[in-house]
């Protein structure tokens, strides 16, 4: 597309709209959508530290190491705890296994594309290098990441994270309050995110961990680039007699309908290997003794799953609570220690059980697996993706129903994403964003943030501020 | 809770971890969880426009208004179209209506909280001052509120609303790149957040209405504050004997399990008054004729709501997009012009419809209804919510089964959270995130972004960087 005008700040008019309710600002331009940079800066450095691939920051510590399959995998994190004046185990290990990009036209040039993005392209090795100021903030500290190439040589993707510390915002905004008595105290929040961007051909994938001292862990995910896009004769909707599978987003070009799937493997640790998973689900129960003016209320039943088929769960059904716990640990008053699953972004497969892609896409059927821990189940997708014919997934791993109670055990996590392409999409779409949040779950014995120091407000060096 | 010792930055030990593949990092102390601040700082200044209540900022043009009950209303939000040289509109009006917060205690002292904070107690009424640099970033700008007070005359709440802008970060990263050829682009968005923050008694609400340049508007809604908290003998689980419709969450303290419920109501008025609600559902599709190697795929199956009935939805049954089209607009190359709701923290009530709570919050029953505008129907839970009997609600409305195609239509959607206190909670929550997007949806011809200018990186003033 050629750009020939933009919006420009002196270009923009006063509103005109049609009706008496919206009335134009008498606010004169200049105004207009160029809008003023916003600078982040961190005077007294980074508050966090590397080592090698260690990476030690507030009561975090983790490595950070970059594979050519699944781009980041963090592992070894733990979480110092204050009350205890030790490290906690958290996560073993936690990377993206397996992705499923399955095109919903069946024509002859198109049934194919069903594409699995991380073993058939690897999202190590689509990698871009990151841009400073653009795809990361000015504070982002950077790091190279090294691949075996073709040729057997290795070869560096320069940039290829980013990791830095973010304050404020909705979406990791922590604010603390003692808002009885008229005493108030708020804590902007200030975590740490790495960060890493993929372009697996056309679409780009950006990939952020976030570490939070409250002892969570969000798992973000954002889809922009350019979509994929088919040729048609069209130039109207009004010409398009039969079902296009896709939507007309400008002369002669189709958006076909697909959909995005990202399973997660997540070796949750939570104070030792051994651990359960459990599902408190909230049951609704009646009062039926007139022992209450109230006729109903919800309480939690727990289960444990002892399996690998009681672990399977379509999420959006009944509601539960999803958590890995420690059955050999309880807090001081009682409650077994764990780790809350938050998922986010729900979508589940479209396709038949008996069509192709999707047999070689069955771990996406499940929003959550569990698996006892085995060195060789790490792909979801198996092992050699490329022209597989999904006889050694995930799915068929799990159907040996393995024990899990208190086992070392790894929670798969599948997000999801139906897209019906849209013309803002086109030619290249505004991010889309989804993920999860792995959140403590009576792992603490209250809440960690509370004895935290407040972070130092910050005041540019050498400057008189204007 | 009096806290005696704090994490220190140089209080940490190394690591302590009891597994061999949890090595401690050779990295020495200074150490710890107190973080270096981030500065966040726009030295060319805002980049919006307050005139009285109509705020400008980059395409975006709309009144931010604050009202007892809801808190903050957006009204009149319309965007600038490049294409058409006009501003066009979007939102006629926007704001939370309702609220519902039922706790699952059905004992004598606790059976009837089952509150309804905007009716009952109102946003606005409990909104805070909010405070600069902790509240909201440095670059913020605030703006005062004033409410009628008990004995008629007018009080002031400083400082009640922040406007800022905010870059980069996941959750508002429209990262753009041309990946092709080598060649890439990568644009950090810059987006607008109004921000007010809410003390409805122990809890703490941050309401936040994002804009994007791209015609998103995001609403965002936090939860923090004080767990609504019970006395009890216990100081182990072990001591429970009955079900305590709780978590123990500290020696003699419960925390009874309940909901939040958040019912907002969007005016929407995409490119005028007249508008329909269209569900527009995935389905699959066998291929049976043996015309394709694929066995199946999906495809989209617009409805339109013809009456109320038609638009009541429980999402998470069945995959579909939801939007809200101007039957009577198209974009040149055919596409009914329109905003999607992309739906996000969804919950549906577990308490019976019989009973005396939920039918006076029968409007949490379905997360999507779509009324005809009438100008009374602002308030979910009815006009008078304190003592109500649930004879004024949005389902007591809705009930009429109203024409609503092609009509000014309002869609409510209802976002709610299930809270299963864990001892993290107390005695001060971290803050719980949730939130929709309402997002364009062939409302524009292409990507409105790739017509803006990159915002200038900023400098600070004054100053040489050291």
């Amino acid at each position: 597309m050629k750009i020939t005008k933009y919006y420009d700040r002196f270009t923009v008019p006063m509103p005109k709209v049609d009706g008496i309710e919206y009335q134009a600002s008498k606010q004169k331009p200049p105004y207009g959508p160029r809008v003023n940079g916003v600078m982040v800066a961190q005077p007294d450095g980074p508050g966090f530290q590397i080592d090698g691939h260690m990476i030690r920051w507030a009561n975090w510590n983790f490595h950070l190491g970059f594979d050519i399959r699944a781009g980041p995998i963090i592992s070894l994190a733990s979480i110092y705890d204050l009350e205890k004046d030790t490290f906690r185990r958290v996560l073993y290990r936690g990377f993206v296994s397996e992705m499923f990009i399955p095109y919903m036209d069946p024509t002859e040039e198109w049934y194919y594309k069903t594409f699995f993005d991380i073993g058939e392209s690897g999202f190590g090795l689509c990698a871009v290098p990151l841009e400073p100021m653009t795809d990361c903030p000015a504070n982002a500290v950077f790091m190279d990441g090294y691949l075996a190439g073709q040729n057997g040589k290795p070869f560096k993707i320069s940039n290829v994270f980013c990791i830095f510390e973010k304050m404020l915002g909705m979406s990791c905004g922590d604010t603390l309050k003692l808002g009885l008595l008229g005493k108030r105290e708020v804590r902007p929040e200030v975590s740490l995110i790495v960060r890493m961007v993929s372009t697996v051909a056309n679409y780009d994938y950006i990939v952020d961990w976030e570490f939070k001292q409250s002892g969570s862990i969000k798992v973000g995910v954002g889809l922009t680039g350019v979509l994929e896009v088919k040729a048609a004769p069209y130039t109207h909707t009004d010409q398009i007699k039969e079902d296009p599978y896709a939507t007309l987003l400008a002369d002669y070009t189709l958006g076909p309908y697909h959909d995005h799937f990202l399973t997660y493997h997540l070796d949750l640790d939570v104070d030792g290997d051994e651990n359960s998973f459990v599902k408190d689900k909230l049951v609704t129960k009646r009062v039926t003794d007139h022992s209450s003016l109230r006729k109903s209320y919800w309480t939690v039943a727990r289960e444990t799953a002892k399996t690998e088929s009681d672990a399977k769960t379509k999420l959006g059904i009944e509601p539960s609570e999803l958590l890995v716990i420690n059955p050999n640990k309880k807090t001081k008053i009682g409650n077994h220690v764990g780790y809350r699953l938050i998922p986010g972004s729900l979508a589940s497969p479209l396709l038949t059980d008996d069509d192709y892609p999707q047999i070689r896409a069955e771990f996406t059927k499940y929003h959550v697996w569990v698996t006892p821990y085995n060195k060789s189940e790490k792909w979801a997708g198996g092992e050699y993706v490329d022209r597989s014919r999904g006889d050694d997934t995930l799915a068929i791993w799990s159907a040996r129903n393995r024990d899990i109670e208190n086992k070392d055990i790894v929670l798969w996590y599948t997000l999801g994403f139906h897209h019906v392409p849209y013309q803002e999409d086109f030619p290249i779409m505004p991010t889309l964003s989804g993920g999860f949040e792995l959140r403590p779950a009576n792992f603490f014995d209250s809440n960690p943030v509370l004895k935290t120091r407040i972070p130092k407000v910050a005041h540019w060096p050498n400057c008189t501020s204007t």
